[in-house]
């Protein structure tokens, strides 16, 4: 469970200041209002190019993996901008592509009439919102019993966005329809790749089953932004229900293909590999995200509260499909109780904050949640360990221990 | 429609300036990033209370009137907080008061057992999440004819907006239930009043039917962020499909009452009097939105276009009501076609984003929408003068002219 309490270091350090604690534990209009003096630098601060982020919400764990707070999601479905999670397989392009968006190109291939189309020519052929969850294929790492390597996230390199763009089936339909025999759908990032090196040792480029092209957007807003930058800004490949990596940032090309990419990102990296192995093309590829669940409230990092009534409350998903149930328990999953599901439905690509409320009596309790797809299917009590450490959704790893005084 | 344009004196202020026109049409990270020499303050700076919010996005009438911009609304349907319009009665309470949030405490009267609750207590109570339409009742105000006095708001006095609290009805039952005779749910602010005044001339005290209280949120969170304090924080009243005033910020009291409030705001102020006459109460109260539609892009301050195909956007509400239809007209409401309905259904008194995809061959057009609920009211061409400028949802006035070069 040390993952789940990054910050009880830092908030030993501040404990002696109500100030410092108030900047800390509130929004920044307050915090700005309060005029604290500057905390301690306990933790690593954001980079340049996230300044723009809460500092209070996030764990910088290195400067292009940074995780929002299991305390921070709130609980108002949408995850905020400011908050959401980043990691970058490579530096990200000069942030001087943003400065005209709708410049931006990218090639498609695997068409009937491959053509190359600007953001603005794809803000003209259609416009969709949707939302849904994103997560990082490494979530849920830190809760491996064994330890894989990579970064230590525990629940927060994931979030519930808003995007708007064009759906890529209207793409492929205005080009005619998809070539004979394309059997995926391959995107390519736009970052600017080292001299002198193997682009495919390094290059972010992924494909996924060709069927996903169905429900795929190309967007260029985010919660109501122009996408930022640091988020894959001008334009993403958003792959609703797959896992992070597979959303492609700053995409160039999208290209329908009889086979899979040959980029090492994908014929060796994000495989479910047996632990301690490295992947290859034998193992099955990090794509649909499992139905997952996990508890933020109350209390996630303080770990405790007062006796009385309470309302435990978190998010759950369903990977491609829609939930049926909810369940949660308080003595770690010997017995459930049906929680009920809070909110708007943004859809079977969104995730769906739940609550239950419970009295609580003074003593000591291990908060679990698990999921139900409308398939049936059970959020797992443990995920398969596996060499990268990918798709950890078992729900007795993200159980976490409350004390109620 | 010269409030429909209220950026062009500042743009044709800017046009020399690369750097200064990304930095005013870009977002703020990559404004900061394009570290631009700081534009000419041709208009209002954002007063310090909300100088969190986005500058380039909101236009200054006063210090307590700010407004999103129309090109500002994006299409992820939610507002973002950073650019939500300000519209403030009084001024705000100390901004100590956000610096223990669960402290705040808030009166119940007029329920079989009335008591005082703190924040802590109400979030102990119950956890609901849901979207609605924040409208200033003086939105469109702009727009009318005889130009009532008032801030000249064009569209931007609204949002749609993801709140999370406890519902009314959940207090009201955990206090026994609403006490004989109450017609009426009262809320009054927690502003500081000045001394010497009689406290009924300038209190925010609103009064509305009691039935109201069945959809109330006392909400604590806004998208996803603890209240701001600009916005009501720590605790609001929401009062879906009730047009702003109605929902009380910095709510210290909540009653059901026999009788409407002899508050000024309530008694004269908020009435739908004839033209040029002030309100008493024999005038209908400013509560209810009527069903209404805007369209936002393309280009709404600009006003020009490049010929091609171009996706007509824009939001439509229906007050309390879900919508059926929204129709688009290009020749100012001469002809009209069915627009679609885009992205998540954020229940009934959230707004919906609207599309409408045209191909657009140079000339002149008045872009209008119209929506209709699913009682098959259709939005009305005009809406009445009255004194005091409230409730104009008129689609004529609300179309703007687009230029197609």
């Amino acid at each position: 469970m040390k993952n789940d309490q990054p910050d009880s270091g830092r908030r030993r350090l501040l404990a002696g200041s109500a100030a410092t604690i108030a900047a800390a534990t509130l929004g920044r209009e307050a915090a700005a209002q309060a005029a604290a003096p500057a905390a301690p630098a306990a933790k690593p601060a954001l980079p340049g190019y996230v300044a723009w982020k809460n500092q209070d919400h996030m764990i910088v764990h290195t400067s292009t993996t940074i995780e929002t707070k299991r305390s921070a999601f709130g609980t108002s479905i949408v995850t905020p901008s400011d908050r959401l999670y980043i990691r970058n397989n490579l530096p990200a392009p000069d942030a001087s592509i943003v400065a005209n968006r709708d410049a931006w190109q990218m090639a498609v291939e695997g068409v009937r009439q491959p053509r190359t189309l600007s953001v603005a020519d794809l803000k003209g052929m259609g416009l969709e919102t949707m939302a849904t969850v994103l997560q990082c294929s490494g979530n849920g790492r830190g809760y491996f019993a064994d330890k894989p390597s990579g970064t230590k996230w525990s629940v927060g390199a994931a979030g519930c966005v808003l995007w708007s763009g064009v759906p890529v089936r209207t793409v492929v339909a205005a080009l005619g329809g998809l070539a004979d025999g394309a059997r995926f759908m391959t995107g390519t990032g736009g970052e600017t790749l080292p001299a002198g090196i193997d682009p495919k040792t390094i290059m972010v480029e992924r494909s996924v089953p060709v069927r996903t092209f169905e429900d795929a957007l190309l967007a260029w807003e985010m919660n109501g932004d122009p996408l930022p930058h640091a988020h894959g800004g001008p334009l993403r490949l958003i792959v609703p229900g797959y896992s992070g990596v597979n959303n492609i940032k700053y995409i160039k090309r999208l290209a329908f293909t009889e086979q899979e990419t040959e980029a090492a990102i994908q014929k060796t990296g994000y495989r479910m590999s047996p632990p301690g192995a490295k992947g290859d093309p034998s193992h099955p590829s990090v794509w649909e995200m499992d139905v997952k669940s996990w508890i933020n409230g109350p209390a996630p990092e303080a770990g405790t509260v007062k006796a009385g009534w309470v309302q435990i409350q978190g998010v759950a998903m369903g990977g491609t499909r829609s939930l049926r149930r909810i369940d949660v328990s308080l003595d770690g999953g010997q017995s459930w109780q049906e929680a009920r599901f809070v909110g708007p439905d943004l859809g079977r690509f969104a995730w769906r904050q739940f609550v239950l409320p419970v009295q609580l009596k003074p003593g000591q309790y291990m908060l679990a949640s698990r999921a139900q797809d409308v398939q049936f299917n059970w959020q797992v009590e443990a995920s398969p360990e596996n060499g990268g450490g990918y798709l950890n959704s078992g729900w007795r790893s993200h159980a976490f221990p409350l004390t109620v005084a």
